[in-house]
């Protein structure tokens, strides 16, 4: 998508420089605005878990071209093949929510080991990790497609009247390599000439909506409202709210969606209003294994100066500002399950299906 | 109760001099702590408008207190009545949702007009002023007894372990005259050697949690976590909360209850999980002409740098960073209505009631 009239992705290789990758360092987003180079699996493992990208499919792209960086590594190692290992260890400790993760390492990992010089494996591992970011791309785009007519089929109910989307987090094109899972459709939708209109939830603690989902529509044109994470349940009982529309870091087969924390709370308020609650995700993002996402799905907790601290611009700086006492402890969950009794249905690549196993087979009935 | 162990009230009369007030002015908390003098009506407006002083029933002694002030100038005025009634509306106008407020400048009014000589006039306002915080310090002691009962029933299921309970904004002492209204049977609790444990979230966008309710907690040794707004839905999923507590800023005499934005989501989730939701106040909180607390209790829509901002310490000095866009609009609604059905009891100084206007009108016959 277009950053000040240019358009770019999240990740790519630099030009002219096939070991080197490059990222939108996100961390001061929407104050800076800054590229950074990766040369080393350890960077990328670094990248992913301070969180200089961050987001399901971009996770997964990182993983992919993590691995590729691992491959030109390990072909300088005593052992090609524990050098990967290692590589793929180090990547995988990195965010233990995000399905993405593993499914890009293992498909980087299969890749590579059907190769047989060392010199194809690096091949294999580059095509491969440029294969992942397509594909990440592409099936947002699709997504787009798919959750475009729940969106016509509200204009359609009220015509030339705003339709009120809600969502939680970034589920965005910075949270992909392209296009975005949640934010998709709503790219479509507008650039189709429907009068969207995004209530953006800030996504404490580390305000992923209000730093990049408010900045990314913004660089899109697209109309949104900044609301705190509290809002919400208030404005769908006014009936301000046409649906909810979000992302997932993972999907359990049964369509329990872990998302950010607090998607739960915001899936509740939905069910409570009738309103409908929608759930945008590429296939990747499915844990076939899972069946009780609320028990079985690990919830990654980060550090709690997260809660402790905001970040934002002050003098013309990036700082961060002491919210709290400094004596009072903190707990900080990254996610939170919604369980699929509240999900009305999910966006994928192929089309919409329910948020049950049956539901979900139908549509991917090879896994 | 106790700041660095001296006892303070939110709000008195200062020492030696009974024409000036004196408040917390709780906007740098817990970074700065400043005692304020009020000697204008102006001012208290201003103190109450800017939050200087904010809560339900300090908002109300604030009101209180604010009365004597214009009885002290309205005696210097060409009519006292006149000058009156402009007083009371300008403190009115400060905040809409807050019942306490026009309750207290009512009952000043009352009091005030029932008085002959213009010394008599502001003798009464005083003595009156006086007797709305005694009596909201008084009341909130009493909650906290009746709230004490719920927290041992409790303990008596699972001897030894911690009771965690979960609390939204500050329904503490710095929103009362002291004791507060959910702290109390908290405090009441810790100092009878009940293991309490608080999940403090921290109430975006003013964090009324992690600047009030985390300090005054952390003065009194209550143990306590400081969370996301975003993290009590997965905390009940997991059986980490007992039950939930709040307080409220007016209560339809139906049961519902508005409090600070974000209440009802929580109130959601306890449903969702079981865990019963309770809300303490004092019966100045009631409202008892409202039947329909969602669609026609007043919600207050305060300034957006509320949102785009946040406030704490950075370099040894209280500083605001702005955290989205300067370009993304917001919205800020600052309390929203949960609706009767989704709270389990009412705990007020007359002891716990339903949340229906019947065991309402029960335990105040007299309204």
């Amino acid at each position: 998508m277009n950053v000040n009239g240019t358009p770019y992705r999240t990740i790519w290789l630099k030009p002219d420089d096939s070991k080197t990758v490059q990222i939108i360092d996100q961390r001061n987003l929407p104050h800076e605005f800054n590229i950074e180079d990766i040369q080393s699996v350890e960077s990328m493992a670094q990248a992913v878990q301070e969180m200089h990208v961050r987001g399901a499919g971009l996770i997964g792209a990182a993983a992919g071209y993590g691995m590729y960086l691992a491959a030109l590594e390990a072909s300088k190692a005593p052992s090609f093949q524990e050098a990967l290992a290692t590589a793929y260890e180090t990547l995988k400790a990195t965010r233990p929510t995000a399905v993405n993760l593993v499914w890009a390492l293992d498909r980087q990992l299969e890749a590579i080991g059907g190769a047989s010089s060392t010199e194809a494996k690096i091949d294999i591992a580059r095509t491969t990790a440029q294969e992942i970011a397509d594909e990440d791309a592409e099936f947002c785009r699709r997504i787009g497609e798919h959750g475009l007519k729940i969106i016509r089929e509200i204009a359609n109910r009220k015509p030339g009247e705003p339709i009120n989307i809600l969502t939680h987090c970034n589920a965005g094109w910075l949270a992909f390599v392209d296009n975005g899972s949640a934010t998709a459709p709503i790219y479509a939708a507008h650039d189709a000439g429907l009068p969207v209109h995004v209530y953006v939830d800030e996504t404490r603690p580390r305000n992923q909506g209000a730093r990049l989902t408010a900045w990314e529509l913004g660089q899109h044109g697209v109309p949104h409202t900044l609301i705190t994470d509290n809002v919400g349940g208030h404005l769908m009982q006014h009936g301000l709210v046409d649906f909810v529309l979000t992302g997932t870091d993972r999907t359990a087969v049964t369509g329990d969606v872990a998302n950010k924390i607090g998607t739960y709370l915001k899936a509740l308020a939905a069910k409570d209003n009738d309103v409908p609650f929608y759930v945008a995700l590429p296939s990747s993002t499915f844990d076939w294994e899972i069946q009780d996402g609320v028990h079985d799905i690990p919830i990654e907790q980060r550090g709690g100066e997260e809660v402790t601290f905001a970040q934002g611009l002050c003098d013309g700086q990036v700082k961060r500002v002491q919210l709290s006492p400094e004596s009072s402890p903190t707990v900080n969950y990254a996610f939170d399950v919604t369980p699929a009794r509240l999900v009305t249905g999910l966006i994928t690549e192929r089309g919409i299906c329910q948020a049950n196993e049956e539901s979900i087979r139908e549509l991917f009935p090879e896994k």
